[in-house]
């Protein structure tokens, strides 16, 4: 069973009330608790031993990984974090230097975001060391920002590039919170999402969400120069093309906008955040397929991002 | 290096800011995030096959815990939990019947107490399954309880039963979410913690908190069915007393009141909650070590309840 599907199967009856605005299937849930003109945002995130990081990864880095992680996610809902529980499970044979420079990371990048560690649980894992990040926040509830909201028509954009972030960027990315509040608080945004699973099996969540298609450039895509030399080098048997739809972690934002706010998008972008590669790679459409196009035409996107379960 | 000396370790400089009201320490945080006369309470749980239940375990009764044991920590603070999300690391080989059993109990126990399930996520941990729950809510500002507020000459109760709990207690157990939000509705808590490592091990992180002692009464001990069944029977090395002491997970309330309101608590916990036993087992001193009494006089209570770590 691949985890979609057994996901799919869990969610479909679970408890709700008149205080949740968004539940599963968004990059935050959203509850309405009564903040006058605010939800709070509640997301959480898990990494693996073995599987998100190895055991010769960097414990500053791992720590940095587990709160980005989730961090990534609250811009993708345009949300600013507030305070996060860290679960650390590890085995009885546990390093304790190792244990606290991850908790080094962590704590470190949550300063950075002004995010406060206001608890968390030690347990054992008699295997592996599995860390796992919860964290609310709030956004402002006339600026929510969901999965669903994409229209036929909309250009579909990225932040910074795809592809071969195995190479160290998914141990060291920036969460675009910054990036994400400024696009919502002067753009009307129609459906966000941070790329996780690849952009390949990203687009097609916030497609169904929003019941619509969408066509992708080929050409356009920004792809991570670590992809082409990973393409390059035979380290990965990918083209870069693909190494950018589907290799994940790129930790990115994919947004939809109204074409009419396209350019105007790419330009203030430019001045405010000239570092960051902002790329227009498709555009929504109404028929519910999803297609990438290059020269000889448009061809059906490459299945699937990246799957936990083979 | 011991569970709690690792935490002492991790907790020593976390980053925090004006709207953490409690941090590491107590059964919830709470923060100020601007909702009129109320605090968002956030606490999350894990529980892991082979330490908290085994591949045996009736699947919803695994389920139940994973929410139940985090739901215990809203009691403890008199909150009202509202919304849970729910981390799920899976070996490759999970059983999908299993699984979704798992979540049927966890769902079946949300609902039962208007808990929204509000999204979560699945992950891969090879070797074991591993559940984690993280949950918010809120609690009137007016009225929060901590773990640090015990004073001297306060009557220490216990809500149930103690000891034994591996005899199906830990799997079955009911949050004492109702009674907590009663005491603190009606009486003046000045602490309260539930009972998860054992009263032992919980009533030295009680007293810690709150900078005082406490002296318990061994005969009073409400012990469980199971505590002495398992003595007599030679299953556990324990005398009852004892287990009820250090056996934990029995996710009970332990509260201090002042003396004055002990009486008036006992009579109106009796006409509120005829089922469930209230027993007060001791008092609060101002020596900060703690004791226990029998008829030969008092002695240093055992050092630990159950400890993760060995």
């Amino acid at each position: 069973m691949k985890e979609f599907d057994l996901i799919a199967l869990l969610t479909r009856d679970l408890p709700t009330h008149e205080g949740v605005v968004a539940g599963p299937g968004d990059d935050c849930a959203l509850l309405d608790l009564g903040i006058p003109d605010r939800f709070v945002a509640f997301k959480t995130d898990a990494v693996v031993e073995g599987i998100h990081f190895t055991a010769d990864t960097p414990p500053e880095q791992v720590g940095h990984k587990a709160i980005a992680r989730v961090l990534s996610d609250f811009a993708a809902a345009a949300a600013t974090p507030s305070a996060a529980l860290v679960t650390l499970a590890l085995p009885p044979s546990f390093n304790p230097d190792r244990v606290q420079a991850i908790y080094a990371g962590l704590t470190t990048t949550a300063r950075r975001w002004n995010v406060a560690i206001v608890g968390g649980e030690t347990t054992t894992n008699p295997d592996r060391t599995l860390l796992s990040v919860a964290a609310l926040g709030t956004v402002p509830a006339s600026r929510t920002i969901r999965r669903s909201g994409a229209r036929p028509g909309d250009a579909l954009f990225v932040s910074g590039e795809l592809g071969g972030s195995i190479d160290g960027h998914h141990l060291t990315f920036e969460p675009r919170l910054n990036e994400a509040r400024w696009l919502a608080d002067n753009f009307p945004v129609h459906a966000m999402i941070d790329l996780s699973d690849g952009l390949a099996g990203d687009i097609r969540h916030l497609a169904a969400a929003s019941g619509v298609g969408a066509e992708l450039f080929e050409n356009s895509l920004p792809i991570r120069r670590a992809a082409h030399l990973r393409a390059r080098t035979g380290q990965s048997p990918k083209p870069p093309a693909l190494a950018a739809l589907t290799d994940g972690e790129d930790f990115e934002l994919l947004f939809a906008v109204p074409k009419e706010s396209a350019v105007a998008v790419l330009d203030a972008w430019k001045q405010r955040f000239p570092e960051v590669r902002l790329t227009c790679i498709g555009r929504v459409t109404s028929d519910p397929t999803l297609r990438i196009r290059d020269a000889r035409g448009p061809r059906p996107l490459p299945t699937h991002g990246y799957v936990h379960f083979a």
